[in-house]
């Protein structure tokens, strides 16, 4: 039963370490997803089934350092929330806040953006504390290079060449508002944030770095890959375990 | 049996997440160790049982970004080595480089100091990313004020106010390098060196700092602690979760 009172909804704010989940949208055979863990933890708290919308979907194995999701009223003050739904999450899942938002407030129609970061260990050694929370990349990579070509993703444009095949959506237009790429010791990290992303965008644009860095590509190389409109002369879909979700605007 | 080619050994510097682990030493009842997992993939490597020897004991939970064990020698180039073990260890950890030292060298005897952290994640909320690596505490830190009484922690003392009861060690004199305490954002960090450690000496200091954030102990509070020689006047032994061994000096 879905309890709905007028007038108000919780807008809640998560992070999740996505490597024991399914992704975070609800499957139906069953497998653990946020999603599903989220609505097991509200109705522990509150008694009652409320289904919760999240910002977007995330696959299996991404992360989120903020994820957006909205439910109906519970009663319980938004101050004492994300430590009682604390208490019955598992420890990869965290509610970081919860505010009461106006009934027309929609998680994913709402979201006028997202940021994602995609973070790349550059390093022959793998580094025991971020296993399965980054891609790893034993070849040196010249990350001045590749700060020369991020430029060529901004702006409005058609990006097919950088979804999944298969994927049914028509309008492939999104509008990339920034998109940079920089090092921190090993690790390399490209930060975009766009109006949308099309399915595996960010994980194919990383792809296409990790491309670049191997072949050398210019800017104009880029912008070409952008215009061949080809999934094929883009780079492989880079692992899901490198990409966070880091924030979502409203 | 054991391989032993005069006039060299090896020494291996690794990392550890010691979530997984019953801490470094082999146990009778064969829970699982860093060091019998080592031994291990050494034994995949080069199909001899040589056994490794730890700069010191870790307990269980206790974490490690950078721990130096040394073996005898093994018919495989030091440069190819770690990649090479790497591929029979677990995620958990990683040989970060390894080294032939003169036969003389031994990991725990030509140690002449170590660097330890302690992490505590100040914040009501718990990070998904950092459970099982830092210590949560979530009632404000007052770091400036720790900063203070860090120094009193400094030079050579008898420490045996923080050495866990029960334990058989006569000389309790340590000489403490550096003490210090920070933070960056919600994270409070410890940082302190010493010629050598007591048994949960660090893990009791860090209880200390939370005792004195609770108390607003001043620096002559702590100096009559250290003074007092009694375990009960120091704070409670903080959790193995929160605890890096950072450096080893040689």
């Amino acid at each position: 039963m879905t309890e709905k009172l007028d007038g108000a909804k919780i807008k809640l704010t998560l992070a999740y370490d996505g490597s024991d989940f399914h992704g975070w949208q609800v499957q139906k055979g069953g497998d653990i997803t946020v999603q599903s863990t989220l609505q097991e933890a509200i109705f522990k708290v509150c008694g009652k089934n409320l289904p919760v919308t999240g910002c977007s979907r995330t696959d299996a194995g991404v992360h989120a350092n903020e994820f957006v999701c909205h439910t109906d009223m519970i009663n319980i003050p938004c101050e004492k929330l994300p430590i009682a739904l604390n208490t019955h999450l598992p420890r990869s899942v965290a509610v970081k806040s919860a505010q009461m938002v106006p009934f027309d407030f929609h998680a994913r129609y709402s979201c006028i953006g997202k940021e994602y970061i995609y973070k790349i260990l550059n390093s022959k050694i793998r580094d025991p504390f971020l296993c399965g929370r980054v891609m790893q990349y034993p070849r040196p990579i010249d990350v001045d290079a590749l700060c020369a070509i991020a430029p060529a993703f901004c702006g409005k444009k058609d990006f097919c060449a950088f979804m999944a095949q298969g994927s049914k959506i028509v309008d492939t237009v999104r509008t990339v508002k920034y998109c940079e790429i920089f090092r921190e010791g090993d690790m390399v990290t490209l930060r975009i944030a766009a109006d949308g992303f099309l399915y595996n965008m960010v994980r194919i644009i990383a792809g296409t770095f990790i491309l670049a860095a191997e072949k050398g590509f210019s800017a104009g190389d880029i912008k070409d890959i952008i215009a061949s409109h080809e999934r094929c002369r883009a780079g492989a879909t880079a692992p899901a375990c490198g990409l966070y979700l880091n924030k979502v605007f409203y």
